[in-house]
């Protein structure tokens, strides 16, 4: 089976465009998904790119919420503008990275991103999370306590520490073998290259 | 017959993929197409953007240069990486002005382009553009002195004011009545937007 790379900051926007139909795609081709959450706030200040490439500039924000919302429409998926922006998806992103070593990562983030992107629970909350271990059979408050143990800490920086090994430079990102496909425009692509263009 | 307005940087790099395809899908789906040159730079330099968004950026760059070799081969364009970067786009565009009120724009941009991603050709030396000048049965001496009298640099820094006043930040942009597209990745949707999607 062929394997693609999903590195995943959870503070992206249009990476939801990829993480609600990266799912089906790759398993239409019969390509596996590795999830690879990781943390992009210190790639782009170490890149100085300050807040990314859309905060900063105020025409490219507003292209950014009108192109997100004719994608999903394009796409069929469901949108809802979320009420926040940048949120802070540090606590988010470390219980993933614990999803990712025990298989639920997807079914995390498939869920975590609906309840941002369509009913207004936003991801970083306490609610948005809550919801989703609930869901998927765990206890939230185990899981938040393991989320802030340095294991956890480490786990999630050594991620971000090989997604730079990697160039990384946003979100969402597919590695398939040496190629790195940047935004979710290049997921048709990368899932192409995945089974073998 | 429906209308799309094509905003241009002839400095821009993921321009060339939209240029060496727009003419053929356009007129395909009976689209008619308002090529509409501007200089991207004083916008950069207003939006605090400094070189555009890759320049800065060591990492961006290097994986700029990849997509687009990577994006030429799928859409079956030809493609030579060019030898400098950036380049001088403004006597070039000066005359892509004159051209588009003149109507052979499109054949101007056309042969700019594929001379610079094809043949080595720079778009900003006299050898490119005197080759496409010549070409088109222009006389490159006299072009290039109207390309430097007053009211050619007037008619860009008009132009360069409508992109401005359509919050258009980069290059290739496609407009569609409110609607604005951004990037060659959404010359598709543009066009799908144009013919009533």
């Amino acid at each position: 089976m062929k394997t693609l790379q999903f590195w995943l900051e959870y503070g992206s926007t249009y990476s939801y465009l990829s993480v609600a139909r990266i799912g089906s795609l790759a398993s239409a081709r019969d390509i596996e998904i590795e999830w690879c959450p990781f943390y992009l706030l210190p790639i782009f200040t170490k890149l100085g790119m300050n807040y990314g490439p859309f905060l900063p500039y105020p025409n490219k924000m507003e292209y950014m919420w009108r192109d997100i919302e004719r994608r999903a429409q394009r796409l069929s998926l469901p949108y809802r503008k979320p009420s926040a922006y940048p949120i802070d998806s540090l606590p988010t992103a470390r219980i993933a990275c614990i999803a990712s070593t025990e298989g639920w990562c997807q079914a995390f983030t498939e869920e975590v991103f609906r309840l941002h992107w369509t009913e207004g629970k936003l991801i970083g909350t306490d609610e948005n999370l809550d919801t989703v271990l609930v869901a998927l059979g765990h206890d939230p408050a185990a899981m938040r306590a393991r989320a802030q143990m340095p294991e956890t800490k480490d786990a999630l920086r050594r991620q971000t520490e090989r997604a730079e090994a990697l160039k990384i430079f946003g979100s969402p990102s597919f590695v398939v073998g040496d190629e790195l496909f940047w935004g979710d425009d290049r997921l048709e692509e990368a899932i192409d290259w995945a089974s073998g263009h």
